[in-house]
């Protein structure tokens, strides 16, 4: 017997500006992943599209590391394991693709032992082995989410999250340009402690940001993605960062910001969409890099079965 | 000939726990404010209520001072000047009553000389006066508020805001103490620097703060209403901070935050007023302290010509 399912998980992009590690969109972008156990033994991991020479096929795949997390806690006893991933989500660009393979691992090995967990538990799965929720909520839920860790009175961490959608519809120009960036050192690069004025500047974008997407308030965008706590520091990462933003702004992009930890670099919009990108890939161009861009929408639904 | 206006102008609640110089609130607590020019000579000026005994009578008064700034602005030429104030909103408490009176001195003079200038440069003129937007935002345009101080690209720093109204009711207890704060005592305590992951706690507690008011799922808001940049450093200025916290949130209030730069406390529910009030006030008093509370709601209009 071979049982199979098949789910599809959302690209993600976190931080948005100011929202650093709590503000993050479900995009129009998809990794497939089809989940099958059988009674025979052995781990076959096949890999096609994005990340298919990187993306380890041994016990480390974070897929299956995921899946196995939820066989553990509801106690599923599996023999074979076969995972076939069509990836579309770029890899260590800052579009959320482990935090994808995560939410994709535990949504089919839910969904494959009789959903037993809910969506909640699986946040709370998918945030401890991604270390922050940011990516991981709406790569789940979909829509545009805002995630905390807070700790309960218990002392326990728990992931919380509030999801919404605009009321309007938003495109998103992601460029990716051709090199990655890890999370990891992305992160190395910021400091430990900021001026509270600095921060004061970060929140004060940050309720913009929301009150601007919650109310399809749009033309607040420009200001409401300014940011001092991560990007000015990340910038010599990614060489033509301001020169991008300002392409994709001259062209009409409302605002642009990094993507998560970078280095793919993302416009707001609400027309010009092909202008945009073209503009933003040139700019990359002037700094002999080479880049590409999708035009994206925010995906509303998250991981998602669809056998 | 005397002519007169007459302007309604709400107390506000700044902060709202993690939202830093950043959110502000519209309450239903107004003062009234007439003014009155003539051809006569001399400036009069009568205050009842609130502050009666503290507020200044001469050339220094806010309210004055204010509506001169319009008079200069727009070359209105007068003669006698006389002003009267209602106050319901207390002084130095944490809810707004400098920003009132500012607000209602620039909307009354600016009616008084034929409503030259707009709303949004009678906000700026406003934020030059208080040196922050977040009281006299919500003062001048009624609702919530989320304000920013940014910086244009002439280089010149403009207030800019977004006004919401939440969906559902919202009810706001606030325990008055009998003790005064200035601003300047309360930010004196607060430090320089903070940790990037203090930093990052607020933002994602303002993301949810927003979220949760904008979409009116008010379940989000005793999460979203945790702070570490400045609560912490104030509480040592309010005696009893936390017990008159913990006994709003034990008698039905959905979270609590200082208002403003306190002493007030303020508690947020959308039922059980009376019992969270009177829990209030009885957690101060076993601290040694009066306090007394009232139950407002969001007003919606800001100032507002009531002639």
């Amino acid at each position: 017997m071979l049982n199979t399912v098949k789910v599809r998980v959302p690209g993600t992009t976190a931080n948005c500006g100011p929202g650093f590690d709590s503000v993050g969109i479900a995009c129009t972008i998809y990794n497939s992943l089809e989940l099958s156990v059988s009674e025979a033994s052995g781990l076959i991991i096949e890999v096609s599209g994005e990340g298919a020479g990187a993306i380890p096929h041994s016990e480390k795949n974070i897929v299956w590391q995921a899946a196995k997390a939820v066989f553990a806690k509801v106690g599923f006893v599996y023999g074979g394991i076969r995972i076939r991933m069509v990836n579309a989500i770029p890899l260590a660009r800052g579009l959320g693709s482990s935090a994808a393979a995560i939410v994709g691992g535990l949504v089919a090995a839910n969904a494959i032992s009789g959903n037993q967990l809910t969506r909640q538990q699986l946040f709370e799965l998918a945030t401890d082995i991604e270390g922050h929720p940011d990516n991981v909520a709406p790569a789940l839920f979909g829509g545009i989410t805002l995630s905390t860790v807070a700790t309960g009175s218990e002392g326990a961490a728990r992931a919380h999250h509030l999801r919404f959608l605009p009321p309007a519809p938003l495109s998103m120009i992601v460029a990716v340009p051709d090199f990655t960036l890890s999370t990891r050192a992305s992160r190395q690069v910021l400091p430990q402690t900021v001026s509270l004025q600095d921060a004061v500047f970060n929140i004060s974008r940050t309720a913009l940001l929301i009150g601007a997407l919650c109310k399809g308030e749009f033309q607040h965008l420009q200001y409401a993605l300014e940011d001092k706590l991560h990007q000015p520091y990340r910038q010599k990462l990614v060489p033509g960062m301001p020169e991008v933003f300002q392409a994709a702004l001259a062209n009409g992009a409302l605002g642009a910001a990094i993507s998560g930890a970078g280095p793919c670099l993302i416009a707001f919009a609400v027309s010009k969409e092909k202008a945009i990108g073209d503009a933003m890939v040139a700019a990359f161009g002037r700094h002999q890099i080479k880049a590409g861009y999708h035009v994206l929408t925010i995906d509303p639904d998250g991981a998602k079965i669809i056998n």
